[in-house]
């Protein structure tokens, strides 16, 4: 039987092709190794961290795990549920849920530690979120040793993860730089009254979280540097105050998105689809489309929040107005 | 300024765009946290183990490293340097040099535990391979738990690991299954005395790590399982003997390809390149363009030896002739 004969599905049904070859056996047959204890199967994926760097400038990829829930009807506001499961099909994935990753990025710039976006925190007792702690901790990192967390927008995946259960700072020795703008959305009371009700959860959520930081918390504005080669520039539409990164060290830099896009098969291929997480559908698109037309152009590396974990790769044209994620190659040495 | 308007390469030239929305800071501007040490950056990449299932059998990808060389003037030996080098270039990684990933995979089936291939073995003093035994402590894997070694073809990269700096068995209680096909071509002492000069370190090296394994070794033939659910079948061209593997429990499936490329970005590219490897070009290619024309139209993930880590992968047509790896997407959880 060849390859070109076997029914997918079917066990064996996988022989020889290419052959050609007489299959001449030699040597004893007969395996006189000790029989072994049965191996359980792992019940732990590997640890999910991973170093890149950017000049002189470390990034540590810090993965919080990942949520699979049923595919939402309205997952994607302007398009049919069947296109969106039609697009999971074509990118290998089940059709009837949607995985999402949280992917926090740790930059050493100059000995300074600062934690971009913070994850779920440590509500989850499914266990699939809430990973960014034991990842960090097998990364060698403690939490106290952090000098700044940047928050690129205030929706919970990014946020939450900055108080402990008990509501204690989770990096106690961190300021937290939030984007002006965004600082100005959403704690302003008279944009939380006239918010509908799915929404008001959010506004109390930011408050809840950033509530007594004190001196600890900054807004930053755009194009002023977090830290050394750490620029902020707005990406609005996802939220009213939406900032990505640019990440400089000497000639080689990095665009870190945040939520320009979500999942990269559906929006990456598709910018134009609209998803339930953009405030303002129509800005999300305008600055989506302008971010990897330019980072196509500049072949400039690119790391999205919720990208697959290690969450980093070049962006490229597939046709006019489409785009494909293209992942970066592991490397297993620094 | 926008970020239509910056240089891929200047400082600071990352502004805002999609903007709109009044930068109107507000809290305190005052950072009062305590000045932290300054933090190295780190040496060491993270672990790289990956694991995942198909059906009732647990595969764990544990890679070995990857050796970076200058990119050999012949490493394809039918095309040009320099269209070898725009291949790269579109791949988004140097174009003067090569890096290749090397990794072994772990298969538990029916608590069996299986290797399949062994890596470079210990003796590398720059550290870029040499992984595997850290990456299987890592996994939580002592060698002395492996039933069985199952050996692909008898390349160095696949079989040097069998053995320690010591010549010593690094997997004392496995026994170690090779293709019967490859033990006959490569112990046959006419094929060793007809080979070229350049050959023959090559047939020394198969002999000096297979010596003496008496028992221990069993030539094993195609379409006969060696653990349930794993199923040898010929794909020869890159060695006489070259054997993949399909991996099957329930409806789930894996075709475990081994050499049948090296690099995805130029051979799966390009299946008409003839890498330097490849022992016989013609059936290599041959062999490689029925395994991808069924492989994409069966959607079957395939686990590639020199795939970048974690090394799995569907394979899609891009165009009439060529192919695509789609990388999988990390699973933080089981």
């Amino acid at each position: 039987m060849t390859i070109d004969q076997a029914q997918p599905t079917r066990r064996g049904a996988l022989a020889t092709f290419g052959a050609g070859v007489a299959l001449a056996a030699a040597g004893p047959s007969l395996a006189l190794t000790p029989a072994l204890a049965a191996v359980p199967p792992a019940t732990k994926q590997a640890p999910a961290f991973y170093r890149n760097k950017v000049g002189d400038i470390q990034l540590t990829i810090v993965n919080d795990g990942a949520r699979t829930m049923p595919l939402p009807d309205t997952f994607v506001r302007n398009v049919t549920k069947a296109e969106v499961e039609s697009a999971l099909g074509a990118a290998y994935v089940p059709t009837g849920k949607l995985t999402v990753p949280y992917n926090p990025i740790l930059l050493n710039s100059g000995g300074k530690l600062a934690l971009v976006d913070t994850g779920n925190g440590q509500g989850d007792a499914k266990g699939e979120v809430g990973h960014l702690l034991p990842n960090l901790a097998a990364a060698g990192i403690d939490p106290k040793q952090l000098d700044m967390v940047i928050i690129t927008h205030f929706h919970g995946d990014h946020i939450l993860g900055l108080r402990m259960a008990d509501g204690s700072l989770t990096f106690p020795n961190a300021e937290v730089k939030v984007p002006a703008a965004e600082w100005a959305f959403w704690m302003n009371d008279e944009n939380m009254a006239k918010a509908p009700d799915a929404m008001k959860g959010a506004f109390a959520l930011v408050r809840r979280i950033f509530k007594d930081l004190g001196d600890r918390l900054t807004p930053y504005e755009m194009d002023k540097d977090l830290l050394p080669g750490v620029t902020p520039f707005a990406t609005v539409g996802h939220t009213p105050g939406h900032t990505s990164l640019a990440i400089q060290s000497g000639n080689e830099r990095l665009l870190l998105q945040a939520d320009v896009t979500n999942i990269p098969a559906l929006f990456l291929r598709n910018p134009g689809w609209h998803v339930m997480f953009d405030m303002d559908a129509q800005k999300a698109e305008e600055t989506r489309r302008r971010f990897y037309d330019r980072a196509s152009a500049d072949k400039v590396l690119v790391a999205g929040f919720h990208f697959p974990f290690p969450a980093l790769g070049h962006v490229e044209k597939d046709g006019a107005n489409n785009f494909r994620l293209v992942p970066v190659a592991w490397n297993p040495v620094l």
